[in-house]
């Protein structure tokens, strides 16, 4: 392993607005971001996807505690999309408490009274020019914030966002990605605001993966965030196995938060046109990269503000152990 | 070259109907066709896509008397879609006349006075069990004939179709192919219907490519069709230059046949459910097919009579420039 730094940071810490469905990968992200010094964790939103708003709110908390960061502020955000009602959870994948059954220490802090909308565009005037925004979740709490303040794009630096499948198939339908499949409407809205959005699809996260000897890396540090990621991904491995034919997992929002934190970096990432099928026919849900004419190397359609990434420069299994293990902090 | 024969054919010719919408890569199928031993082209119908309907009929008129089969029937079959309206050719693929703008010697020959979708009808029963059918534009005639004969299924032997993306770009929107976007309701009935259908998507058909060495040696040739063939090309070539980076061209609907002749095997097609966007949103035309699950390796759908081309065993440009120079017949 690689235990020299990852990542050159003289700068002061970026603030990030961490919007998720806390959930085993979700759970990944956040540490991630906890752990690498480029970014400052500034709040979390939670909302409906992998387990319902309320329960990832409570799962952030007790994770930011373990992480010895209670100070990091965790408002509730919608429990139903735009557009009909939450469809449940998905106990399968993320266990039955969304953190794959294992018991992490209650904390004492509650969430924000404020809803996860109006933290972000209140961090949003806060960190005005600076604030990077990472979706890992459904997008309805963006979208509600976007329909509150339409001057939010103009305040926020960045968004990336964990969604969509370009050119490989769907994860909940043939070609839908949950997140977004969850809230179609509210992607829409994300999609369309006037800012600059990096979509990390289906594409690349299945492609970055962590295995039985990251799992028990993880398992086997002094730091108690590291030993509960690690203890839970033991259900998310069994969720994977059919997929990859070997126990490990795919990561999906830790690579959105790695690439929003500058550690990875996507070698191919056209700016090309999204749109969101919000019909209700079989494409529902379905991100559309408009992603012709890419044949001979990527190609930036002029004025567009959306990226959809392809490929990366370095598979962030081993880069995530490091930094959830505190290597590369130490060598710093 | 290889200059053995492709293909041992001990038994007699198939009998084969061909759907198309002649245009330059369907003048290639038909020539492809008409040089296969392996098959008997029984009957053609036409209908609109890269020309009308009519137009088409005379082009195929014209290549068939060229390659001294005028006794292979032609029908003129629907000009419009099965919902709205014929969008019109596309000369700056095709060419003006649909070949390119070269002049073919005018067959003294007419179209019979039945329609296409009557004519397939006619000869699955003459041929009832036998009949392949090979679509290579819009399926209006197919649908047409499925919704006169609900028995049509059980009368043909089995269906090749070019259309649709399955995890490639569209060619016409982001996510729909041409012969499908020019009528989704049509390849829909086509897909529901209780025959086995091969459809031949754009990953395979751009994967195929005739070069500009290829157009020279049919441009050389003894064959008068063939020579047509190579003259058409050059206006098909300057639309396909840009794409690849250099002269040639995607062999789309010769690929069709050259799979439904046999002389190209898939060597992953799954049997997965198909569906067909006929929304009007984003993902109208889309083929969606569903791929989810196929990481490992290809994977049948029990009882799914639909499969999806994504590789074959050999690249399909040298055996088409053999079979059309006739050198593949001359060995055998």
């Amino acid at each position: 392993m690689n235990t020299a730094p990852t990542t050159a940071h003289t700068s002061a810490p970026r603030p990030v607005y961490l919007d998720c469905d806390t959930g085993i990968d979700d759970s990944m992200a956040l540490a991630y971001l906890l752990r690498s010094p480029e970014v400052e964790l500034v709040g979390v939103g939670t909302v409906s996807g992998n387990v319902d708003a309320a329960r990832a709110a409570r799962n952030t908390l007790d994770l930011l505690a373990l992480a010895g960061r209670p100070d990091v502020p965790v408002a509730v955000g919608a429990h139903h999309p735009l557009a009909g009602e939450f469809a449940g959870p998905v106990p399968h994948i993320h266990g039955e408490n969304g953190v794959g059954g294992i018991a992490l220490a209650p904390s004492d802090r509650r969430p924000v009274a404020e809803d996860a909308a109006t933290l972000l565009g209140r961090l949003a005037r806060e960190h005005a020019g600076a604030l990077s925004v990472i979706t890992v979740g459904p997008t309805t709490n963006i979208a509600t914030a976007l329909r509150r303040d339409p001057e939010l794009p103009g305040l926020v630096r960045d968004v990336t966002t964990m969604g969509g499948a370009a050119l490989v198939p769907g994860n909940v339908t043939a070609v839908a990605e949950a997140n977004v499949r969850n809230d179609p409407e509210a992607a829409a809205e994300l999609i369309a605001a006037p800012w600059d959005v990096m979509l990390v699809p289906l594409d690349v996260t299945l492609e970055n993966q962590l295995t039985e000897a990251d799992r028990e890396a993880l398992l086997g540090a002094d730091d108690p965030l590291a030993q509960a990621v690690g203890a839970m991904l033991d259900h998310y491995f069994g969720f994977y196995t059919p997929l990859y034919g070997r126990r490990g997992c795919a990561l999906h929002d830790p690579l959105a938060a790695a690439i929003a934190v500058g550690s990875v970096q996507p070698t191919r990432a056209p700016a090309v046109e999204l749109v969101i099928d919000t019909t209700h026919g079989p494409g529902r849900g379905q991100t559309i990269a408009d992603l012709r004419g890419q044949r001979l190397g990527p190609v930036d359609r002029p004025g567009v503000r959306t990226r959809v990434v392809l490929d990366t420069d370095r598979p962030l299994g081993p880069l995530l152990v490091e930094r959830l293990l505190g290597t590369a902090r130490a060598a710093a």
